[in-house]
């Protein structure tokens, strides 16, 4: 069986471009592979809390040292890792807000990359001390934003702290291949935008294709 | 009058490496500026709300069609715009959360770049639509890291989504300079972080040396 986690971090429910790709993404895996199980974490209707001091305080405090109070505190966190655990397929859907992730999808990535129990630390290991716990799994990143060119070498490439940053921590989820697929021109409104957004959906079509070998024999 | 908003996103009040950072240049500032007003905003310990779809359909409403409803949903963002333009200086400090902004820095951030009030859009403006409105501010960024190597040409370079995001995001709130001070290896608690942090202080104090020609002519 392949499992999928389903992550949508638009506030909007309709008319949101970063949903609708991952939608096409979705239906599409769903007719390749007959056994698929998904989980859904809709981080923009209900975002995670922003994480405070004891959080901290209770994610590092040695797990048989905990208080009761600390592991109700740390509860979320550890639902929100099990998902991510249980995925071999994430499927990300979120729009650009503010050249980076919306806050409820950073409130979730500071939730979810945790010491024991997605990294490890360990000054051992040199000037790397951090390892991912968790592997192989596949990461679909859709993305909705208003304006265009943040890839490599285009004009915006040094505003985009999106993509890049997902592709940062995904390393700490046991993320081992990333495909991104963008939705631009959002804001003009124009041929360009209406260009983006059947590239995109024709992308999606094409990537579920290459990836059903992967998918049907896992 | 010169006036600073010191704006600290830690989630640590006590032994906060980035707050203290910024409470050296504040101290430094203080003594070099007689009539400095300050102004704080505390994002660690009382994060702004994450924007939900109703807060965005409020933003993007004009002004005068406004329910009471969408004004009482935007009076926080207003008071925080307030904070901004009311400053001469922003002294931002905040901890690198996973590679990028803590999720309540990021939440400021969604709720104080707002059309209308920091930046207007307009597509006769071609390819480049948005520009800001409010415009000669400093800021200068105190920033505090695990690892270390986050600069153009450095090993993580590529992985530093939070100085650079933060320069980008400046723009749109009026910033013209931007200075920015760090502090690494934290999680090494070797040598080399020591050294960093004495270097950071020193830097924060030539910093305000530096800057206070700009300060009290103004």
């Amino acid at each position: 069986m392949t499992t999928v986690l389903r992550i949508d971090a638009s506030t909007r429910l309709q008319n949101s471009l970063s949903r609708e790709l991952a939608d096409t993404f979705e239906r599409c895996l769903a007719e390749a592979v007959p056994d698929l199980k998904i989980l859904r974490r809709d981080l923009g209707q209900t975002p995670p809390f922003i994480i405070c001091e004891a959080w901290v305080a209770a994610a590092f405090a040695p797990e048989d040292a905990r208080t009761a109070d600390q592991r109700k505190l740390l509860a979320l966190s550890d639902t929100l890792i099990e998902e991510v655990a249980a995925a071999d397929f994430i499927l990300l859907s979120t729009p650009m807000y503010n050249y980076g992730m919306p806050a409820g999808l950073k409130a979730w990535v500071d939730q979810v990359v945790r010491i024991g129990k997605t990294f490890t630390f360990d000054l051992a290991r040199g000037d790397r001390p951090l390892e991912p716990i968790l592997s192989g799994k596949t990461l679909v990143l859709t993305t909705a934003c208003g304006e265009f060119g943040f890839e490599a070498g285009e004009p915006n490439a040094a505003h985009n702290h999106l993509a890049p940053h997902v592709r940062t921590i995904g390393k700490y989820l046991g993320v081992e291949g990333m495909h991104h697929i963008a939705i631009e021109y959002q804001e003009f409104r124009d041929q360009r935008h209406a260009d983006s957004v059947s590239s995109a959906h024709r992308q999606a079509r094409e990537l579920v294709e290459r990836l059903t070998v992967a998918c049907t024999s896992a």
